[in-house]
């Protein structure tokens, strides 16, 4: 199998923190997602929303790191959904493109 | 140093099983690739195949990560043996670009 | 909010020895970056640098991985910083796109 093989995904990771992240993965699983894979205990300083003149995250906090890979035509939807959550809450998300092999595991 | 003077690498991301971790460790080193990252007590759910109508992880399943970064050339091969040694044992597999300032470091 | 309304930023990845993650964290705050996650107690073997005839990390290492988000004309020059700070200790860099919705979060 050569990368050429692969099937382009979009994968999602959300940090915030492990107060919210039962949310987080809620909004996944409703988006239609096929799963999803949780590292608790990160650690973590801001990204601080330089505008709102506070901290996002600070040292105390307990976060969670939660990744997720969808089809493109899942993301745009999920990616909203999260963006809103993450607006009520706090936390980050990084959007970026990663490619798997058996892409109906996705569907 | 900027972006343009680092050099492309395939990084490869597999979430399986703990009991199955090592032999996906074991399968990393043997293509040749130098090294690997391994983040243990992850968690998850899914990603379910679909259509096997099981779920391929569920919540008990103690779970981990394992990162390496082969340079292309060498990529092909591991992607194969590991998509291979995945649909033996279970577990999902991610594959993205990245790059790095010591290539020599990967190869 | 589809995907192209994200904002491309440069995602830095480090696995380095725990007791040298200090300075790297130092090295990320001091570049104007806006935060960091930290995931500590993961475990690796290599990437050796196999010029230099020893192993960069072993199995008894405790290592941390960091992660960062930066702005592409911030990225640069951090490269640059911890290519060098990791000269002097021993660990490897990732870097690669990522997007974002909130590019104010990491300015």
């Amino acid at each position: 199998m050569s990368r050429e093989a692969l099937t382009r995904m979009t994968k999602i990771e959300v940090v915030a923190r492990t107060v919210d992240s039962d949310a987080v993965r809620r909004q996944i699983v409703a988006s239609g997602a096929s799963g999803y894979t949780s590292l608790p205990a990160v650690t973590g300083l801001g990204h601080h929303g330089a505008h709102e003149g506070r901290a996002l995250f600070n040292d105390r906090d307990a976060l969670t790191l939660t990744i997720t890979v969808v089809p493109d035509d899942r993301a745009d939807d999920l990616i909203e959904g999260l963006r809103s959550l993450l607006e009520r809450s706090t936390g980050v998300m990084f959007v970026s493109d990663t490619y798997v092999s058996r892409p109906h595991y996705f569907s």
